[in-house]
């Protein structure tokens, strides 16, 4: 990966995670189908770590997809193994079985029991996995696995992504400080129904599993089922949390409990950092969109509304191309099939108010959203003008580059 | 437009339409938008002329449509004016006067009511029309329309089309011979949840509007609303059925009457007709997409399925690379929210078949699906394992052309 292939929306530096107590992780170069760069990798996790996960609503989802679905039911985890290159999806009773013996093999390596280790598999969807390269390398990665292994893990669940993406918080439940680290990997088929593509968080807390489902799926909805590239939903989007309990902080009684206050902001804050990396790096993008949507009849239509113009092929080619086509915005909610105002209808970008009373305002400039539409970060508001729902919904442009990575992937 | 320009899968030659009894049109350049070319359309209709139309669901949709869906309760029709460059959408009540001043200048010179005057325009959203162009052209168009003018009007409500969309069908209705011409226009924003685009039907067959009406549905679902070309719905959709009743056929009775069979498959196969012509002409369009869906629990959710698949862009830029990555298309299938069957899930590309009992086939061999990729039609076949619904949906591939024509359409 050459600097000149990065994003151009690539973070200046990528965040150094340091040790998480409880966790041990690694990275390996296995050939299964990248060469000469990490594509596997393994974490290790103490004792009564806890797990919970969101998992895609894909009904082709992947056999790794359904090995977590099954075994996420008794919250504990000791293993994830995650390799790139291939999504062992679509594979049938074959698929199953490579993930069975791998989950296997990581079990036999730590003392656990395999159903206390969870499994990602992320690239082309429909081959077989080369199984003997990663039941085979298993051992000697266990061996290497270290508290430093962050950045490598990292690199090792890309696929097309131009940067790895990283972040961590500082934070304390009931006077005690605990860590979070997260990792994650985009960059195409970013329309979550549920989670998105593959993320992983990682804390010292001590929060049962019980506590920890809600938490995530609640910072979930506002993080990775919030972001778009190119409205298709991946066979593998799997989000998972793992906490492993050695911070030793007052175990929260729910997810409501008053201790968790800060720690569940901090988690939401970490995952719409790398929710947003993720859009940063969606292929081909040049531009960072964040779609606003106020005045929906309710939460759930203002987010179909941000997501209608924020998948609008007509809407993200306009932003590439830096015109002010506020027409397909216009276009764009109006065909969502939500309940909306022509005559209250506002739509702004980076601020600048464009429409009221279902027209063009009166001394509309274009000069000002021109030069908004030069930058890297644009913001797109809608108001509809019925009712107090809102959303936020985090999208790129459409560029030659999406065709041009994706009209040959696979080859 | 040189013939470089066109669409790669645009006809060799353009059908000639010959008269219809009780329609004469003609075209004009106005300088709506475009300069050296027609951007307005008239035509007029003989007394008795009945009509039906759909048109878009969006809930932002035009002032001209707001106009057509009021006046095609009366199902009676005088005369059609069609401008291309200029929407008239999202343009208040400064529109809906630009609307009704237009049809009030055609009706004029027709002799009719204004509320028998059809209107569509198409083009920019938000601007407001440089109305002088079309009212001060009424009169002299109007003294211009002949029998023959049809070519003239394709072109005239052209906007990024490539070439002009016409086709044409000599049916019988009761052992009386009648016929049957179209027009549209595409290109983008083709994803109707109604009619799409805008496109113009006329007939001299005697037909009550009360029988057109539900004729005119029947066809449409099964042409112009199974085709998409980027899942974006346009404000001005519309599709308008004119029978003038100067082939003094047998009046059909219903919809049902059987002397109407023969005319209602004509109507079907030339809407198809048009409707591929508009997918060929898709922007940056390089190959046509044939989406089946079988094997569906019923004809709805085939259609589902069959737009998820045909409106993915990872489908679209795959086949543009003419990649076989078979893998897409089952990730397209399990995004729909359907219900399948994993284990009878058969995807073939070609007549060729790829998957089987939940994984690919044990000979595939990829070097013909290749071949078949390269030509210019495509042909994708899914059979979901579950019921008996049944689909067919017509696509365009996603090339860099789709970029450079969207990311500056409008300057």
């Amino acid at each position: 990966m050459t600097e000149d292939s990065r994003s151009p929306l690539a973070p200046r530096d990528i965040a150094d995670l340091t040790p998480i107590d409880g966790v041990k992780l690694g990275a390996i170069g296995a050939g299964i189908k990248y060469q000469d760069r990490f594509d596997l990798m393994l974490a290790e996790f103490s004792a009564d770590t806890a797990v919970a996960g969101v998992l895609t609503q894909s009904a082709t989802a992947s056999a790794p997809v359904m090995w977590c679905k099954e075994n996420l039911v008794s919250g504990s985890a000791r293993g994830l193994i995650v390799n790139s290159g291939n999504a062992n999806a679509f594979t049938g009773d074959t698929g199953a079985r490579h993930v069975t013996s791998t989950c296997e093999a990581v079990a036999n390596c730590i003392g656990c029991d395999s159903g206390q280790v969870f499994i990602a598999s992320t690239g082309v969807i429909g081959e077989f996995l080369p199984i003997d390269r990663i039941t085979g390398n298993v051992h000697s990665l266990h061996q290497s696995l270290s508290t430093q292994g962050w950045r490598n893990a990292a690199e090792a669940i890309m696929t097309t992504d131009t940067f790895p993406k990283v972040a961590t918080r500082e934070l304390s439940i009931g006077g005690v400080p605990v860590k979070l680290n997260g990792i994650a990997k985009g960059s195409g088929m970013i329309e979550p129904n549920m989670a998105t593509m593959l993320a992983f968080v990682f804390t010292d807390a001590a929060i049962s599993a019980d506590v920890l489902r809600p938490l995530l799926t609640v910072a979930n909805e506002v993080s990775f089922n919030s972001i778009t590239v190119d409205s298709d939903t991946s066979t593998s989007d799997t989000c998972l949390m793992f906490a492993t309990g050695a911070a030793a902080n007052p175990v929260p009684q729910s997810v409501n409990d008053p201790i968790l206050e800060e720690f569940t902001a901090g988690v939401v804050d970490l995952m719409q950092d790398l929710a947003i990396q993720v859009v940063k790096d969606g292929e081909g993008a040049n531009k960072l969109i964040k779609v606003t949507v106020t005045g929906a009849e309710n939460n759930q239509a203002a987010k179909r509304v941000a997501k209608s113009i924020a998948n609008s092929p007509l809407v993200k080619t306009a932003i590439a191309g830096e015109d002010a086509n506020w027409g397909r915005v216009v276009m764009a909610v109006g065909k969502a099939g939500e309940k909306i105002s022509n005559p209250r209808l506002e739509i702004s970008f980076g601020g600048v108010l464009i429409t009221q009373g279902g027209r063009v305002v009166e001394d509309y400039d274009e000069s000002e959203v021109t030069q908004h539409l030069k930058g890297q970060e644009i913001e797109v508001r809608a108001h509809l003008g019925v009712g107090d729902g809102q959303s936020e919904v985090w999208t790129c442009d459409l560029t030659h580059g999406y065709i041009s990575i994706n009209a040959d992937y696979r080859s």
